[in-house]
């Protein structure tokens, strides 16, 4: 039954890592794009995303069907409404004449416009923010959008009556974090990821989350000949609960295993390559809040502001940080952490890869650098 | 006295061309720097404008001292609050650290707080989104902005009393128009321009306005032949009002003649270089209510977003558009403008050079172009 199945391929863009103080002439401030076979999720959408999004060709808006703000903050969220309006752009010429059409048919914007085309994800008052964006500046769209706010206990919900929602907003969610703070499993989506969420500490506490996608288990199919030979399982011998054979596949397929009556004859699972687990978290000094949830991650995304890579700035000792240790004081003290810190906290959940981002606009990205040479 | 003098430079730096379906790789949405000597005035910012400003090499953040909103569009105006936070960045430690600190002299970041980096104009409403944005975002910058709301009779004010004003917004103003909708000369600057603003026509009444700057006349100074010939003149033969060589001088340089008693001789006042006026009209089927403001503009900033240059996409006639009677009526429908349109404006006016602006996104950059031939 060995066979080779591979995996769908998964990517994430750095479509801006600056701190912020930023953007700089070749970086943007936040935005990081998990890209899975058919759409894209963004996590934070910083000024520009879209600029960026063209310049390295990839993802389209169109391809973004979810957004995930880790803070609101300006240099985290302020591409989001025009990644909206261009994603969702309703030319009012055409818009105003598929509504005044009075063809039986349903104008293809007209359909559109029922769907929700964007799920954004993030703490309290995005909801708002967002809403009185579009609404102070008038802004009609095609398709609906909607706001799934991750509320601490007692946070404040945003109304969500019909008569408070933007025309373009669909109904959202408010989600409660359990007792511990975080917000594990709070959606699956269609085609099986989980997403959770958690809290970080950072300088204003209950500012700042992470987020963590759980890709479903693949289910490698069985040989042909192994589900002939299942097939020729006599019915009389299932237990309890299982009529058809289709009833011992799917049973087989979800992962447990069947004893079959007379000599007790154990059939083994099918055998299931375990989900990738991406984990991206916004600005923090401790992430421990969520090291549960993202424990094992096959990717971690830390923020490391301050380091002690460069410390004189025009021969000036930056608030006189100096060594490893002050450093880290400092960091602390601002709500950041230092490569040091990200990569402790990736050892200590078992991380396969660490990725360090969130640095100070000063410094170029590397290849943008090799290229003006 | 025949004598060169030169004007000092000014330039328009367009930043920002598309239309609302915008940004595309090489153009953005609305943003039209004035360049004076020592500061930059910003008529639209739309999202990306700073990210243009590094490309580009000029205004700096830094010099952007105001800027105008013709309207409250997201393809106008999304780039404001991000400005902001570049030019009035405020990292906490120094902030903090500045505010803790028990020196008697002033530290200079506490200096820069007091002062109004930033005065913004526009319509109704700018304001609380100014606001709204600082606020939810939870933003602290140094120094202060003010926001000058361009109202219409009846509309409502945002209020301004110290309570609502977010921590780093000075007191603004609240100009009401004048019963032909203008708000001719609101504001002198220090350096003697006058602002002025008009409403415009497109498709939502009431929506979108252009703004008038008009360059301070400069008088030649007169030769020190002249100054001492001129203090020969007895004061006896001063007319009323004038008592010493310095209030005649004053007199002259002001542009206006004296007349001498006894044989009534008349001293010309001295020459003067007429100041320049530059226009930059927002959005508009019909620049009309601007006209008599606009009227001998050197440069006219006018839209043209609805051309017949290109009469099919795909091989599709857009719209039905074909001829230019045609593309006329389209482009008033949609609340905008033709070439010829704009074109007739500048000639109405009397404006000596016309730019034409506001174009779909799908034509690139012509230097852009060029460049990747």
């Amino acid at each position: 039954m060995a066979q080779h199945i591979e995996s769908s391929p998964l990517s994430l863009t750095f479509l801006g890592t600056s701190a912020g103080g930023g953007p700089s002439p070749t970086r943007n401030c936040l935005a990081t794009a998990l890209n899975l076979p058919n759409e894209s999720w963004l996590v934070d959408c910083a000024e520009g995303t879209q600029h960026m999004m063209m310049r390295v060709g990839q993802p389209s808006p169109e391809k973004v069907t979810r957004v995930f703000i880790t803070r609101l903050r300006i240099d985290h969220m302020f591409g989001l409404v025009p990644l909206i309006l261009t994603k969702m752009y309703a030319p009012r010429s055409k818009h105003v004449s598929a509504s005044n059409a009075d063809s039986p048919c349903m104008p293809p914007l007209i359909v559109a416009s029922l769907q929700t085309r964007l799920r954004i994800y993030g703490p309290a008052g995005l909801r708002a923010f967002v809403r009185n964006c579009l609404s102070i500046t008038n802004t009609e769209l095609v398709g609906k959008y909607e706001v799934i706010e991750l509320l601490r206990d007692g946070e404040q919900y945003t109304p969500c009556n019909k008569e408070a929602l933007h025309m373009n907003e669909a109904l959202g969610r408010d989600i409660i974090a359990n007792a511990d703070g975080t917000w594990p499993s709070f959606e699956t989506t269609s085609d099986g990821w989980t997403l959770s969420a958690g809290p970080l500490v950072t300088s204003f506490p209950g500012t700042s989350m992470g987020f963590i996608f759980q890709e479903p288990h693949i289910t490698i199919p069985p040989s042909k000949d192994y589900v002939a030979l299942l097939h020729c399982v006599s019915e009389t011998l299932f237990p309890p609960g299982l009529r058809t054979h289709a009833d011992l596949l799917r049973q087989l397929g979800n992962g447990k295993s069947v004893t079959l009556a007379q000599g007790r004859f154990v059939l083994d699972p099918f055998p299931r390559i375990p989900g990738r687990k991406v984990v991206v978290l916004g600005t923090t000094s401790d992430a421990s809040p969520c090291a549960e949830l993202a424990r094992n991650a096959d990717i971690l995304v830390h923020e490391a502001t301050v380091a002690p890579i460069v410390e004189t700035w025009n021969g000036i000792y930056v608030d006189g940080v100096r060594g490893e240790k002050d450093t880290a004081r400092h960091a602390i003290k601002w709500g950041h952490s230092t490569p040091t810190m990200a990569g402790q906290f990736a050892h200590r959940i078992g991380a396969r890869v660490l990725v360090m981002n969130y640095f100070g606009e000063k410094y170029a990205a590397p290849c943008e650098s090799v290229a003006s040479r």
